[in-house]
């Protein structure tokens, strides 16, 4: 489908993202560049990559896509440090988390006759790193492509033919579509579990018991709250309108949930209970 | 260790410490009482118990403890029920998940030479019933006995040998440090969790393409909030206070966050997450 990939970000979605296609035999060559020179050393040994660049430059001035899978907030940067030397005709893409600041940011930043779509693809580990990396971890999992009026879609059918290739199924969503969604589904839970372990925290400075008995349940139910913190700034910083949004509409739901505990009203308890197990059912 | 058990309840957890004790070897015999007599029934034919009776009165005449495992807020009155009938020296212990409200309201409904031991065993699936039941659920898990300054000292032993010999690790808290506790660690989180399906279904009233993401994370996350909306409705009700002081610990924590979001507080936001995965993986 393509001859040479060139990956920025060598990391478990970039390196992933290589071993999907070279898999599928869907590209000949990848070349591999990252600012962690370890983690790119590694990279290469593990044959992750087929090649490492030293520098932007040459990572992508032989290739026909562009691959960045960087922390979102260096993700314009990147973007903008490849641009000067991508080739005509190349195609870019990214895996960024969050789409709209991103999206309006890289497309201006395309040389005449190279493109670029935003994309993101649903799927992780716990794990990060190069070493992490593995060929399976899009297979059956959804990837989004975020296309502007501005996209080619010559372009985007290439992208959505290679994420295909690594197993994924791609829907096509507008940037803002997406941070709505995924500040909903996404965004708001995790702000929801970190506020929550700091409370439990809080509470045990009152009740020294409580620490100990803070297993089982809370376990699950926190576990996106080990998640890394400086990915999460980021998303909270580059995604704030949609995401206050959802968390105001949060703040009504258990401020209206604390009054009716206040006033005791056990029919609405119930039926709010009744309400969200139905719901919860459903989407699930 | 005792001739004769009743069992008021014979639900999940009624119906496995019938189980567990007999497994044990523990109890000669099992009376049953249930408002619900199918179940009932079913528990006789499953062998969950080894005799049904009709009423409280002929459940609990001739026993040397009863354990009552009835739903929380009928524990009172099932206690009410039973005392007039209760012989002499035997002992009464319950399996409902705030203490409180209901050790200092059955304690005084004792008959002389009868003793109350209130008690939360920290258990549970999603099933009920009787068919749900089986001898190991306690095994390895904790029990909480909440002695108060009238417990007599070899009824709350007797309590927790049977406790040990069902599997559980028994440890003992004042009545309202353990509704302080799991107002924390359980009371809390299902309300967070609660609020949550919420917000993102008003959520979904904007945006169509929710619903069809909020798979995944989401899962787990709101896993208890497809716990029984009753027993949900009593708890909050009769643990009201623990319960409002632990809610409104989590309002101010979640009014922090949304205000950092707001201002795009980067800083604060990394260390205020990194907190919370610090907190979470001493935690767990």
């Amino acid at each position: 489908m393509i001859k040479t990939l060139a990956v920025i970000g060598v990391g478990l979605i970039g390196g992933s993202f290589s071993r999907a296609l070279k898999a599928a035999g869907a590209v000949q060559r990848v070349i591999g560049f990252d600012l962690d020179s370890e983690n790119l050393t590694e990279a290469l040994q593990l044959g992750v990559v087929d090649e490492i660049a030293a520098d932007y430059a040459s990572a992508v001035s032989s290739a026909d896509l562009v691959f960045l899978a960087v922390p979102v907030r260096a993700m314009t940067a990147a973007v903008a440090a490849c641009a000067p030397y991508l080739p005509a005709g190349c195609v870019v893409t990214d895996g960024g988390s969050v789409k709209e600041e991103l999206v309006a940011a890289c497309e201006p930043l395309m040389p005449e006759g190279c493109h670029f779509v935003g994309g993101h693809p649903i799927a992780g580990t716990e794990h990060s790193g190069a070493k992490a990396s593995f060929a399976t971890l899009f297979q059956g999992r959804r990837c989004i492509l975020t296309p502007t009026s501005r996209t080619d879609q010559q372009a985007l059918e290439l992208v959505q033919r290679l994420w295909e290739a690594a197993g994924s199924r791609v829907e096509c969503m507008e940037p803002l579509t997406h941070d709505r969604v995924f500040a909903a589904v996404s965004h708001l839970p995790h702000m929801v579990a970190y506020a929550l372990v700091h409370a439990v925290d809080r509470s045990a400075e009152e009740e020294e018991n409580i620490l100990a008995f803070s297993a089982g349940g809370f376990r699950d139910f926190t576990r996106i709250a080990s998640s890394d913190p400086s990915m999460w700034r980021d998303i909270a910083l580059m995604n704030r309108l949609p995401l206050l949004a959802v968390l105001d509409r949060y703040q009504q739901e258990f401020a209206a949930l604390k009054e009716k505990v206040a006033v005791g009203d056990g029919a609405w308890l119930e039926n709010y209970f009744t309400t969200s197990k139905r719901l919860r059912d459903e989407i699930i």
